[in-house]
């Protein structure tokens, strides 16, 4: 998608210098900033510190991780290692494990000689592939937008929590990408930004790559969806995920369960967006996810840019306060009206996921 | 309550410079500033601004503008002017409205060389009842926490939104004054407080607040109540409100509603704690509550320390966004476990209300 008018994808291997080149999503909205990965570790690095963040994109980090692996070292040791690094850079989202089981599966057969050719190759497959199914969620997710449109005859009012746009995936984005394909199909649509505290994703992503391309959306305190529903002025809600269980519940940003909540209470359809790789078809009790605990700095110390123009850091709570960083919650199946994956629509139950998926 | 260990009051009356002194509350929690309401304007300004907040503190500030009209100009047509303008002032918390009647009511009667005198008598007597209301508020609550602890014999885990704190009254607080009386009773209590964006009261002020009385508490984004929730990390909810409608719907700061339905799902006690002047006994319909949209400054920049102990405020959203700043929020009655009132305990209903209170 677009920044500043030019096409870009959130990751891509660049040939000349034989570097994995990412956009610095810590920079945004204040910095365009596109950086370079030359080992595993900056992809560790990347991944910890949410260079890269939204669960199809770490995913494709991860994979391009292993390549940089390759480059470095290829004995069988290595590879293992610095899998495992990647695989524990961060807990929640389920499409680290997938991308690396995915490279070594793919490596486990092929000769050393070949190694890097081939995890370069898997890696660009994993891109493709995540673009591919975003824009097919998006394809799937019009029809709900546009039958809104076709009843209401009005601007269909969407809410989203934090970022489920392009910067979240390769391209497309998993819950914008309806709403890009409607805005590309001129059905006026207005998206509810919700701000998404602690990190602001929503604001500082989300609200940016829609500015970007030129979509109609507000900015709101985490706070506001609740009271915007009791009046009517949302229309549908539609999220991304981090790990979506066989049974249908959701693991996604913290905050996403309290809205699904508010629209179950104002009977507003609640989507989530996801690409099958967010599929967890092993873990069968939500209890059990692993939800990342963050360092509390990221609730306490906030980013942005100062009167004389700097981007500075500033505190936001008493000094001596303690606080508690959650990244993740978890909405129960029975709050989501359907779930958008790239084959299609289904309902967030087991029978509906396995129907879809043939397992 | 205690600031840096010394006893202060929200508001009082200065008897040697004729003035009101308040808190200045938009300072907190980086600056303790003191400051001077020399004029009805100044105490306009002062509700305006939020330098104090909180539907009682709100109200007694109200009080307090009419004395200083007098004092500047003691015409009834004078008179009606400022109150017309302290009503004015915000438009949620029907406390404003409350104390100004009051103050108007007691006023009628009184020759004009008594006026004075006979306000500021009122304003202060405001200030004792909320105070005395407040402690009652208290110790009604407080047998609620007691029972908790006496099944559990483990800290009891209490979540507040935004500040209904001694900082929102004249003393003691709605929402926390349980909490205070259970910690004089040395129960071992832990809050939760929401953050409370955009104002961020909750930080600022809550949680200064309770870390003055020495009352263990962590800072959670208002995202978080709801895993919480779902861990079993709650045991109870407890928040103010700034307009009680007789039917038991709750308006308070935006976000209470999500809490409210987070504890529902989870089986989990939500109190509303509120002295019976900010109850709204003629609206029927919590729709027609005029909720108050503030500057969407107040999201977009953010006030903090910088690292060289300055204070900054910065920008945290892309320039090209727009955002929406609602302050309140409606939790419907059947959310609300019960209303806990300076007369005590009652359901959050008309018959619940109009019982405990004779109408």
């Amino acid at each position: 998608m677009r920044i500043e008018g030019k096409e870009y994808r959130t990751i891509w291997f660049d040939e000349q210098n034989q570097s994995v080149k990412i956009i610095d999503q810590t920079k945004l909205p204040h910095k365009f900033v596109i950086k370079d990965l030359k080992t595993y570790q900056d992809a560790v690095v990347a991944i910890k510190d949410m260079e890269v963040r939204g669960a199809p994109l770490i995913g494709a980090t991860a994979a391009y991780g292993i390549v940089l692996a390759i480059k470095e070292n290829n004995s069988l040791e290595f590879i293992k290692k610095s899998s495992e690094e990647l695989v524990n850079s961060r807990p929640t989202a389920i499409n680290l494990q997938w991308a690396i089981h995915r490279m070594n599966n793919k490596l486990s057969i092929i000769e050393k000689d070949n190694l890097l050719n081939t995890a370069l190759k898997e890696a660009k497959e994993i891109c493709n592939e995540d673009e591919k199914f975003c824009e097919n969620i998006g394809i799937n997710g019009l029809n709900i937008i546009e039958e809104i449109y076709n009843k209401k005859k009005d601007t269909v009012n969407i809410l989203t929590h934090c970022n489920a746009g392009w910067l979240a995936t390769i391209n497309w984005g998993t819950a914008t990408s309806p709403i890009y394909h409607a805005h590309k199909k001129n059905i006026p649509v207005h998206v509810w930004v919700d701000e998404t505290r602690p990190r602001n994703q929503g604001a500082n992503l989300t609200s940016y790559e829609l500015n970007e391309e030129g979509i109609n959306n507000t900015i709101i305190a985490d706070n506001t969806g609740g009271i915007l529903m009791q009046r009517g002025q949302v229309d549908m809600c539609i999220v991304g995920t981090d790990r979506t269980l066989s049974n249908g519940d959701v693991c996604n940003k913290i905050g996403t369960y309290l809205k699904a909540l508010a629209a179950h209470d104002n009977n507003i359809p609640f989507y989530v967006a996801l690409p099958s790789s967010t599929i967890d078809w092993d873990l069968k009790n939500s209890k059990d996810i692993p939800i990342e605990e963050r360092n509390s700095n990221e609730l306490s110390n906030v980013e942005g840019v100062d009167e004389k123009g700097n981007i500075n850091k500033i505190l936001i709570y008493p000094k001596k306060s303690k606080s508690l960083n959650l990244a993740f919650d978890v909405t129960p199946a029975k709050y989501i009206t359907a779930l958008i994956t790239e084959k299609g629509l289904c309902d967030a139950s087991e029978q509906g996921l396995k129907k879809l998926f043939n397992r």
